[in-house]
């Protein structure tokens, strides 16, 4: 069934039966002019609101992509931003464009994923919008909220400071490297957990909790473009530099596996490869140990120490396996300039 | 310039710009991973979210349109959701997907007609996205709040209410007409409103308020498919039929005009035309003068009387100009569908 087979008005019936039920928060989900929430009763919580967008051809193909994974790696993605903060993700809107041909069941899968991610975290679709377009585009709107003393922003980090990552790196380019041919002749379960990587990352909402609960971080990102790059928005927003060690950076053994398979350079996955949705993150020296236990113990995810926060004269280093600093390229991909942002040429 | 040439953090940061000065609610706009505003303080509103989107090609051709107007459009398209629900609209996140030529200018202006727009009525952008796309798409996300008591929701018509709409209707078909080129020999003056009125129409915000704040109102919806359609959507919502009185539609003499110029027939743009974003809304007969002189004092909008609430089994009907009754098409756009939704084969 397509698209045009239903219409706009029998599509929104047919996606609001996938939203599921609300909770006694939500006073109007879809079907009239706005989705109507109730605030959050808490004085002086703050609201944080952000969006992201996946496009046909650029972020993923309609022809290989399983819509449920589509769904799951929106929410995640969006997901991550408000854990950067520190904060609940709490209500989602959901702006669909699309070809009249698109087929129905896509969408009710791409609004199942979507679910998979965010009710385990308290998280609904209240509301959203769909219109014609030549090719599929999803765009996610996410509420959440935090309590003022827990706010994580990129700005904050200190000289000394340690820096950290939740998880491993890496990971989301092995399994694009799988998807592009690039790694053969690996077991199963190692190219599934690639692949599950790549394609529906899992964003770090209740390491980002933990995190905001037991002070002591000074200052907090998500890494969507690459390390080297994520951590250099970080070091902007607080005006300083930073020492990457490159033998610290957590990798997994099926990573290793590929990049190995690939003919690849794991590091270079680790600091570039994007898309790992991981939490990175200063603290003073003295927090780290208790920081990680507490994550630990919380949320199963190990914390890794990958580097320290320079004064900014310093710049942007990496630390190489033979103890030399080089300059810490930021070669995450720029989106919309005419080249990669560290191509030298 | 085009988006090649500054990329995407530099296109970010040009657009920053435009923004403008954040009141003390906004604790961080662009330039982390999520917008962070203060929560309303008062205990127990309701959030308010929405979106919609404009897609070039569907929605409008950069080559014609003046991208202030776009941007005002796209203000005032979500500002209407808001002011359907009688609140109040706070914070917008806008979101775009664009081609890599894309003027730079071109973005600016779409960010000043967006403030244009939301900044009279206290209304701030405070974050969003971009990205690639092969046409521009703009995808604008609206919070806004509301008291429980004064939200205004599609159901809660009752039978004997009055349906009334603010300002006049047709004028945006109207508009679409000059466009079209069907419409010849209409005075400058005529045919600029008619434009104003399509290409940037105005949100009903104030009279929103009004209403809400006024009480009496029972339910209310804004216009965007048509009176026809949208009128039965309140209908549907409310499980009540209605008559309304053909003869009783506001059209403006600029309207009129264009229609006579065409050779259209003006009840069919007031009906079906569309885009009027005029609030639509229902009360009983002995609250209308008081509605009706609130809304003129604290907006200068008349407001206009045109049908009554039947019972569900009377169904959707037009008294025709003389007197009997037809059933009234919603021939509203679905801009999904295979036809227009009234299309009678």
């Amino acid at each position: 069934m397509r698209v045009q087979d239903v219409g706009e008005f029998g599509l929104i019936d047919r996606l609001a039966r996938r939203v599921g039920q609300h909770g006694a928060d939500v006073v109007v989900g879809l079907g009239d002019d706005t989705a109507v929430v109730r605030s959050p009763e808490r004085r002086g919580t703050y609201l944080l609101l952000t969006c992201d967008v996946q496009v046909e051809g650029v972020h993923f193909s309609v022809d290989s992509i399983d819509p449920v994974r589509l769904g799951r790696r929106l929410a995640a993605i969006n997901l991550s931003d408000v854990a950067a903060m520190g904060g609940t993700p709490r209500y989602f809107l959901l702006s669909l464009a699309m070809p009249q041909d698109t087929e129905v069941s896509f969408l009710e899968g791409l609004y199942d994923g979507l679910r998979q991610e965010a009710e385990p975290l308290g998280t609904m679709i209240v509301g959203g919008n769909v219109t014609r377009n030549a090719i599929l585009i999803l765009d996610a709107f996410l509420l959440g909220e935090v309590r003022p003393d827990e706010l994580l922003l990129r700005s904050g980090a200190q000289v000394g400071d340690r820096v950290l990552v939740t998880g491993r790196l890496g990971a989301s380019r092995a399994g694009l490297a799988l998807l592009r041919g690039e790694a053969r002749g690996l077991a199963a379960e190692v190219r599934e957990a690639l692949l599950e990587a790549h394609l529906a990352p899992r964003a770090r909402v209740r390491e980002g909790r933990s995190l905001a609960g037991s002070r002591g971080v000074t200052a907090m990102i998500d890494l969507s473009d690459g390390l080297a790059s994520d951590v250099g928005h970080l070091c902007q927003a607080s005006n300083v530099g930073v020492r990457i060690w490159a033998e610290t950076l957590p990798v997994d053994a099926a990573t290793s596996l590929a990049a190995r398979a690939s003919g690849s350079d794991q590091l270079a996955w680790a600091l570039h490869g994007g898309e790992d949705y991981e939490l990175c993150f200063t603290a003073p020296p003295g927090k780290v140990k208790q920081l990680s236990q507490a994550v630990l113990e919380a949320t199963g995810t190990p914390l890794t120490v990958v580097g320290e926060i320079l004064p900014p004269e310093q710049g942007l280093l990496l630390a190489g396996p033979d103890g030399r600093d080089n300059p810490l390229q930021p070669a995450g991909w720029d989106h919309l300039a005419r080249r990669q942002a560290a191509d030298p040429s």
